[in-house]
């Protein structure tokens, strides 16, 4: 089908046409349209049925430019592509955790899907001081099924080849590399500072020779690490909650990546709420703390045993593994720990480039703009860039999240 | 043109089909036809003038199976498709250091080239002690400016991942794969031992737990790091040498990936023949010994020399740079420092799993097989394995090759 822009108007004709959405509805007649203006990127709309509420369908459509800007900016649709073919990996390893897909047209670039209305932003969440006791067991779960599933501990090698060419994503990642990685770097007219951020905190990471080096390695690992199949952009607002589940949703910059990367958006963005909360100096506030940083901790090491346990199952059922037969006994468990060490260090560098890249670039969180004081957002922010700062320029020499948590106590009590 | 298989009888009739290659030669009418056996994978011929032997041309065609090994064998063509690209590639960024292709034929899997009819294998030359003054600087220039601008740091972050999935090269990665950072580390029965090898030498590598996981790490990394476009089998066979020239042949492994790789594989073979000659306490075995050393010293300084002076060249003359704008004055150098000194690291685990799969896999070389005397070649070889096994563990600490070579003297004397 060729492809052409839905609307408001016609999104209900199309949606008739579909038996995989027929089969949701009780009826057609009676469908109320709802386009969602949250995203930047795509075009977004709740489909549900006048007459129960409970039937409804979530609608997304990729469209050849950015939404919000409109047709002067383009931007290829392979992004659909991509999140097409990442939630279809992702429901093939851990169904439980992505919306359910109906239907989807890559002609198109539609996506029709779950409709999560009982579950709120994570980032919402973690701003309102809410705990979420799952959370560091579900993620962690997504994590080392979708990471290992997807390396080459799992897939024959002509496997994991074909996965990574079908994976390009060359736009988007142009944009990570551009957004996170260079712009917020360097003066350039993208980015946006807090007025109150003083210029000596600006230059401590924009002109050191240390920072911008290692920034670079970590730029020239994502472009150049194909390890697995990444969501690409694991934020804080990529992932649905409540009490009983979490879901990962949004999987648009998903290319084949260094697994750190993933990992630490995700820590990335729990540290930078753990500073939103560092002003409040209140039983609650401080009990919060610890519990986000515990969350983390428990993130890493559950993500590692059971990255650990997929891969010596793995290991067990197979003919041939990755590094042939283990003649001494432990030469496979040696292995696993400088593999893994590895994929912590890259995770703390990344964390810290995204921590960076949220309060120097142009794309900031509502963790720390909900503040209307700025000189009060603006200590938040130093905190948070020292401490990424200090995980990045170390992260070689971390070999456990504790370390790092104390790192974030520390600096949180300067 | 539907592929068919060139043969000593029709493959005249073929030459005179095509213009580019009748240009060659002032009559079509009195060629002479010599198939070339040395190769396994490929059939090969020289096709001469009788009339004027200075003209002839060098054919090389991939069936779809191992030459040597026959159809039951089968073999992707891709590896001529990976060549032709690769030559390509060469020849435009370094057009002196490979033969100029006068004719090339996806469909057929054919190369029709310059025949370099006055020139030697350099791994000959090597093992007859002859003094090669242009070498290093030869090799230096073929590695810095093939590796440079098929890197992230000369091209567009599209048109690097465009590089990228077109040199694919599937069967030929899976051969190195196997054959260089697998079997030679197991108990395989492709494996081939000097019978006067010790056992416990032979253990000290495939049961050393730490050997087999930093191995481990170098297959990862040959598998997840398309840095550049390789040569992909960078061994001292697949130099051509006389007093005046080098050229550099025969990519069939062509693909991208870390730079190390091409490095160490002819670092790895120059150590290996530099072992040869441990034997030899003559003078001049030890003066053509020294020459060995300064020459990997050299191609190493020479190669970070010109890598380093085509990365700032490109930096002053573009708008964006891979790290954006250098505000301190001495990021970038930073930079560059740290990543070379990753090449250097990975260059030293890539050439160490070199040397022991040449001792213990499948493929020998003549460095050492020229030896009948088996007690006299396992001694050789447990040197060599020794200095591999050094040079893989401490791979992250050595800074520069005179400490490199520094082990290699050590070894030797014991």
């Amino acid at each position: 089908m060729e492809y052409y822009q839905l609307t408001p108007i016609n999104i209900v004709t199309y949606l008739q046409s579909l038996p995989e959405v027929c089969q949701k509805f009780s009826s057609m007649d009676n469908l109320e349209v709802q386009e969602i203006f949250d995203g930047n990127m795509n075009y977004a709309f709740v489909v549900s049925n006048k007459l129960d509420v409970n039937q409804s369908v979530f609608v997304k459509q990729a469209p050849p430019y950015i939404k919000v800007l409109g047709e002067q900016w383009p931007l290829s649709r392979q992004r659909m592509t991509a999140e097409i073919q990442a939630l279809n990996y992702q429901s093939s390893v851990c169904p439980e955790m992505v919306p359910e897909v109906y239907y989807q047209s890559e002609s198109l670039s539609v996506l029709i899907m779950q409709n999560l209305s009982k579950h709120t932003i994570l980032r919402t969440e973690l701003i309102q001081a809410r705990y979420l006791p799952r959370l560091a067991e579900d993620l962690s779960t997504f994590l080392a099924e979708t990471l290992f599933y997807s390396s080459d501990f799992a897939l024959r090698s002509a496997d994991k080849k074909a996965m990574v060419s079908k994976s390009a994503n060359l736009d988007m990642c142009l944009i990570t590399e551009d957004f996170v990685f260079t712009y917020p770097f360097e003066h350039h007219e993208m980015n946006a500072y807090n007025p109150a951020l003083s210029q000596s905190v600006i230059d401590s990471i924009q002109k050191s020779p240390d920072v911008r080096a290692h920034v670079a390695q970590m730029k020239y690992i994502f472009m150049n690490r194909p390890e697995a199949l990444l969501h690409g952009d694991l934020h804080t607002s990529s992932v649905m909650v409540n009490v009983q589940q979490t879901f990962v949703i949004d999987p648009e910059f998903s290319f084949a990546g260094p697994m750190g990367f993933d990992i630490g958006a995700l820590i990335g963005n729990l540290y930078l709420n753990y500073f939103s909360h560092a002003h409040n100096s209140s039983a609650e506030s401080v009990n919060y703390s610890h519990w986000l940083l515990k969350t983390i901790d428990d993130l890493w090491y559950k993500f590692e045993g059971k990255f650990l346990s997929l891969w010596s199952e793995h290991e067990q059922s197979s003919v041939s593994t990755f590094m042939g037969k283990d003649l001494s006994g432990d030469s496979h468990q040696t292995f696993r720990h400088l593999f893994l060490q590895q994929v912590l260090n890259d995770t703390l560098g990344f964390a810290a480039c995204k921590i960076i890249r949220r309060i120097l670039g142009v794309a900031k969180v509502a963790d720390f703009m909900q503040f209307e004081d700025q000189k009060l957002r603006a200590k938040l922010e130093t905190q948070a860039l020292k401490m990424a700062k200090t995980m990045l320029l170390n992260r070689q020499s971390y070999t456990n999240i504790a370390d790092v948590n104390k790192l974030a106590e520390e600096i949180r009590l300067i």
